[in-house]
C-alpha cells in the first residue's frame, strides 16, 4: 500500500436511469472523501458534464461538499443528473456522407479527467456504466464502481439500492388496486419494471398476494392464466390481480398488441395491455390495466435503500483509500466487500425458478402462466 | 314527526365506481342502525343483489352487523360490492327483433324492497345513483342518499369522502415523478381522473408544485404549454411536470391521438399520451407519460375521508330516525346537513376559474395552457 | 384604494410551535410578493432576528426569493425558524434589584421595521402571535396575519394547515398500536396534543375506531372508562384503545400522577400515564402508554395542508395588494376570506359536544368517560 | 426419509412480543400445509390456548384454513394472539406456604399436543420461545422454529421479519422530528427499542442522518455527546438529533434518572429521559424526548417483511414435509436454510463495532458518545 498515490481530488458520476438511493451514495462518498481532505466534484449527466462543458452554465462540474449534500439522503433522483445517452465508448460521430458512426471517445474522456486534476472516479451505474468503468480502468483511469439497478438484475451483489423502494411502492400500488378490483369483481393487470428479470414482479406479487405473476424467466400461456382466473371465479373469488413484468413473454414468443408488432406494442402500452386485452376476450370479465413505470423510479428511498446507498458510498471511498482499483462495491450480507469490475458485468442475475421465494409463491397457489 | 313509521329493517347499497371511505359509511350506518334496534342488509353490487338474487350464492343480500363491519373503516373498496352497470331506470331488455330497448324496472325494484320487508334505503352513490334515488323516492320508497364522487364534482356538498385520498395519492405520485424528471431533465406528463371537473388535477398540481395543469374547465393551447416549458428551460429548469385531467380539452376542440379520433384515443392512453406526444414534438425534449387512473380509486382512505365517511353514515341513520325522506346528506362545514335529492343532482360542481386556489396557482406561475 | 401606499419590501415571520405547512405559506407568500416586484425578507425565530441581530451571523434577516423557497412546499418545519419565547409585548427586562419585569418593547420592534425599510409584515402564528399582530397593527404597523394552530383551536377560520397532518399521523399511529394491543389483549393509552381543545383526539379517535376518547371539553370519570373496557371484555374484545388529549381532566378536577401534583405530573409523562396507571389498577389488565407529542408537529404536510398553506400565503399577499390592514386570512369553505385580527383572537374554538362528529362517535359506541 | 411419519395435523403458535410479519408467516404456513392436505390449528396466546382451554370460549385452538388467513399478509399483530407470560418451562406454581415455585410443565404440554392429535408444531418466537422449542424437541415433540425478533438480535439468521418495519418507521419518525428540531433549534432525543443490541438505533440513525446514536454495545460518555452538540452549534447547526437504544448504558455503568435507581428510571421514561435531562443541564439547550416504544411493534409490515414472513412460513412446512426436526428456519441470502434449534439460541447477535455500517456512521461524523 506504500505505492498508493496520494489523492487530492475525486469525481462522482451517475449513469443510466435514476434509482432511489443515488443521493445517499453521493452524500456518503462526498462526506467520507472530504473527511480525508479530498476535493470532490460531481460530473453532470453521466459524463456529459466533462465531455461537453460548453452546454453547462456551471461548466459541467459541481463542487461537492458537506453543505451541497445536506439533507439529500431521503430524496429521490440524483443531484448531479444522469442520462441514458452518450456512452463515450460508442459515441455517434457525424460522417462526411451524412451518416453517423459510433466512435470510442474514452481517450478524450480520460484526458479531461487529467485536465481537471481528478485523481480517481467513483461511478454509480448499471450494467452499461460498469462495463464502461472497466474499460476506463483498463485504460489507466483509477475507478471504483457502485452498482445501481432498480430491477435487481446485477450479479455479484446480493442487492443494491432502489430495488427495495420499487418493490415497496409496487406492493402499495397493488394493495390499492386490490380493493377496487374486489369491489367491482374485475381483473386488474399491473405492469411493473423488469425487462430481463422478474424480481420486482415476483417480490411485489408475493408480498401483495397477487393471483398471477408473469416474469421474463417463465414464458406464459395466456390460456393457463385465464384458467387460473376461472378457478378463482368458481371458488367465489370474482376478481383477480395479475402482475406483469415489462419483459414477460408468451410461450409462442410473439408479442403483438391488437395485431401490431412488438415495437408498436410498446408504444401502445406494452405487455400489460396485451395481457389485459387477451384476458378480457378469453374470460369475458371486465379488465383494467395500470402501468406503474416511472412511479417505481422516483420517490424517497426506503430506510433500507438509504442505508445501502450510504454504506456503498462510504465503502467506495475506503476502497480508494486502500488503493483498490477497478473494483465494484458489493453487498455480501452482513458486510460490504469488493469484486473486480470485469466479474460484475459478466452475467445478469435472473430469478432462479426453484428459489425458495418461487416455492413459496407456488405453495400459495400463485400462477406463473406455465 | 309523530307520523314517522317505525323502522325495522333498512338496506344499504353502493353504486358507481368505488371510492375510499365507502366502507366507513357502511360501518357507521350499520352500527348506528343496529344501536336503534334495526336490522341492516347490504345489497350486493348496486341493486343487482336485489334484482338478480339467482346470481348470488348468498341470495344477493348480506346481513350486516357489528361483527360484519369490524375493522373496515380503513379499508378501500366496498364490502357489499358495486357496479357501473344495470341502472334499473334504463334497463336493457331484449326485444323480439333481437335489439335491446331500455326499460324502467324501478317498480319491480321497489316491489322487491317490500318483499324483503325493507322499510328504508340508504344509497351511496354519485350523480347517476342519486338521480335514481330521487326517482325511487318519488315512487314512494323511503330513501336517504349519501354523496360519493372521487372527482369532487357533486354540487350541494362542500366535499365528500374519496377525493382527499385521491388528491393525497396523486400528490405523492407527482412528488415521486418530480425527482426522476429532474434527474433526467425530462418532461413528465401525469394523467389523473376528472372527466368533467379538474379538482384532482388542480389540487394535486398546486400541492406538488407542478408547472402546468390542464383541466376541463380551461381549454388549453398546446403551444402555450410548450412556451411555459421553454421559459423554464431558459431559466435553467430543465424539467417540467404537466398534470392533465382526463377530461382536459384543447382549444380547437378536437381530441385526436396519433391521427385517431377520440374514442380510439381513449383506448390508446387518452389525453395524457396526446399531450406528451405533442410536447415531445414541439419542444424536442424527452417526454414520459404516467396514467394514475385506478390507483386513485383504491387504497386506504385518509383520516379525513374516514371521518367524512363515518359522519355521513351516522347522519344518514339520524335522518331516517327523524323521518326525513328524499334527502341527501351534505357536508356544510363545520357540520353535516341535509338537502333534497332533487337539488343535489341539478348541476355539476366545476372549478371556478377565479377561485382563490386558481389565483394561488397563477401567482405561483403555474400555466393552464391558456 | 387610491390611498394604498406602494409596497417595496415586506417581511415574513413565524411564531410559536411549528406546524406542517408553514413552509408552504412562506413559499407562496414569497413567490406571490416577488411576482408583484416586492422584496421579501424572513425574520429569524419569531421577531428575534429583528430584535437581536447581533445573535445571528446573517444579521437575523434572510432574503427570500424564488430560489430560496424552491422545493420547500412538502417539507416540515419553517426555513426561517420559530420560537415560543421572547414576546416583545412582555419582554423580561432585568431591574436594578436583580429581579425581572416584563416590558412592552413593541415600539422598538416597530422602529426596527422602519429602519429596515419594511413596509408591511405577514406574520404566521397562533393565538399569542395574532394578539401581538393586532397590537402592532394598532400601533401603526401594516400587518396581515395567517392563522397557525396544530390543535385547531383558533376561532374565525374553519381550518388551518398542520391540523390535518397531525390527525393523519395520529390516526396512523393508533392503527399501529391497535394491532399490537389486540395481539396481547392489552389496554393501550395514546396521548395526543390538545391542551384546551380535543379536536386531534376526537378526529383521530373516531377515524381509527378507538374505544375511549378523553378530551378537555368533557371531564372524565376513570371508573366509567374502566366500565367501558370491562364491557368490551365481556363481549370478547380483550383489548382497548384509549386516546387522551393532553388537556383532558378528571371530573374531580385534580390531576395527580402517582401522588404528585400536576406540574410534576407533566414531567412524569402527563395525563396519559395517569390514565394508564389508574386503568391498570382498576381493571387489572396490562396497560401501555404512548405519548405522540412532537411526532405530530413534524413531518411532511398532507396534500390538504400544503394546499391550505399555499392558499393562505398567496391570500396574504393579495390582502396587502388590496390595501387591507389588521386582518387575518381565514378559511371559509370553499373560499378564503379576511377577518379583523381583533375578532380572530377573541375566543377559542373547542369541540361542540353536540356536533355531528360527537353524535357519530356516540353512535359508534365510543366512550368519553362521562 | 422413508421413515418420516405421515402428518395429518399441525399446530402454529406465536410467543413473545408481536412483530410485523407474524401474520404473513401464519398465512403462508397455513396455506402451504393445507395444500399438502394437513389440518392446521392455531394455539391462542403462546401455549395458553393449549394449557388453559377453559379460559377460552373457543377452547383455545383456532382452526386455520384458506378463509381464516385471507387478507392478513399486510396486517400487523398476530391473529392467534401472543403473550410474554406463562413459559411452560418455568411455570409459577403456588406452594403450601403461599409462595410460588417455578415448575417445568412441558410434559403436560406435550401430552396435550398428543391429546389433540397434533403431529407437529411450528412455533414462531424469539430467544425464549426457541429455547423452549428446543426443549420440547428434545422431549420428543416434532418442532420447527421460525425466528422472531424486532431487535434483530437473533444469531444464525441474517435477518427476520419485523426489524425492517421497525427501522423504516423509526426512520420516518426521526425525519419528522428533524424538521421540528431544526425550526426550534432544539435537541431532540429519540428512544427506540433495542435492549441488548443497537441495530434499530444504528440503522435508523444512519438512515435518518442523526447526529448521535447511543447503543448497548458502546457505553457512552454524556460529556462527549454534549461535546458533539457544541461542535455542531459552533458550525451554525443549532439543533441535534440523538437516537438512544433502550439498552444504552453510560460508561460509569449507573443508570439513574433524577436521582432514582434504574428500576424507577424505567417507570419514569427510561434512558431517553435520562439522556435528555443531562444534555439539557450540560448544554443549556432546550431538549425534548420522544419514546417510540410500541409504535415500532405495530403496523403493517413492509414489503420486505411480508416477503420474509411468507418465505419463512412456507419453508417451515417444507421442513416438516422433508422430515426435519428440531430446526429453525434461517435467512441466508439469497436463500432460506435450516439450522439446529440449539445452535440458534446459543448466542445473541450484537452490532460489530467495526462493521461497515459503523465505519459509514463514523465517516459521516456520527458520534457514539465514546
Amino acid at each position: 500500500m506504500s505505492s498508493t498515490p496520494t489523492i487530492r481530488r475525486i469525481a462522482l458520476s451517475t449513469g443510466g436511469g435514476d434509482a432511489p438511493g443515488l443521493n445517499a451514495v453521493i452524500r456518503a462518498a462526498t462526506i467520507a472523501a472530504r473527511a480525508r481532505g479530498w476535493d470532490v466534484v460531481g460530473i453532470r449527466d453521466g459524463f456529459n458534464g466533462l465531455m461537453f462543458p460548453e452546454r453547462y452554465i456551471d461548466g459541467g462540474l459541481i463542487r461537492l461538499d458537506r453543505t451541497t449534500v445536506r439533507g439529500i439522503t431521503h430524496t429521490g433522483g440524483t443531484i448531479i443528473g444522469t442520462t441514458n445517452r452518450g456512452n463515450p465508448m460508442r459515441f455517434p460521430v457525424p460522417q462526411a456522407d451524412g451518416s453517423y458512426r459510433d466512435e470510442d471517445r474514452t481517450d478524450e474522456l480520460i484526458a479531461r479527467f487529467r485536465m481537471h486534476d481528478i485523481d480517481a472516479l467513483v461511478t454509480i451505474g448499471g450494467d452499461g456504466s460498469l462495463t464502461l468503468a472497466d474499460h476506463l480502468h483498463r485504460k489507466g483511469l483509477w475507478v471504483v464502481g457502485v452498482p445501481k439497478t432498480i430491477d435487481n438484475d446485477l450479479d455479484k451483489t446480493e442487492a443494491t439500492f432502489g430495488f427495495d423502494t420499487a418493490v415497496a411502492f409496487a406492493t402499495e400500488c397493488i394493495d390499492r388496486l386490490n380493493s377496487t378490483a374486489a369491489s367491482h369483481g374485475r381483473i386488474m393487470v399491473v405492469e411493473v419494471m423488469g425487462r430481463y428479470a422478474g424480481w420486482i414482479a415476483l417480490n411485489a406479487g408475493v408480498a401483495s398476494a397477487a393471483d398471477v405473476v408473469l416474469i421474463p424467466e417463465i414464458p406464459y400461456d395466456i390460456n393457463k392464466v385465464a384458467q387460473k382466473i376461472r378457478e378463482r371465479q368458481s371458488a367465489g373469488r370474482l376478481f383477480s390481480i395479475v402482475v406483469v413484468a415489462e419483459g414477460a413473454k408468451p410461450v409462442d414468443g410473439n408479442v403483438t398488441v391488437r395485431g401490431k408488432s412488438v415495437g408498436q406494442a410498446e408504444r401502445l402500452g406494452g405487455i400489460g395491455e396485451k395481457v389485459a386485452h387477451e384476458l378480457e376476450e378469453i374470460t369475458g370479465k371486465e379488465t383494467r390495466v395500470v402501468v406503474l413505470g416511472h412511479l417505481l423510479r422516483g420517490g424517497s428511498p426506503t430506510a433500507f435503500d438509504r442505508l445501502v446507498g450510504l454504506r456503498f458510498g462510504a465503502a467506495a471511498i475506503r476502497a480508494l483509500e486502500e488503493g483498490q482499483r477497478g473494483v465494484m462495491v458489493s453487498l455480501t450480507p452482513p458486510t460490504v466487500s469488493y469484486v473486480p469490475l470485469e466479474a460484475a458485468c459478466s452475467r445478469m442475475k435472473t430469478v432462479p425458478i426453484d428459489s425458495d421465494t418461487m416455492l413459496t409463491a407456488r405453495d400459495m397457489g400463485m400462477s406463473f402462466g406455465d
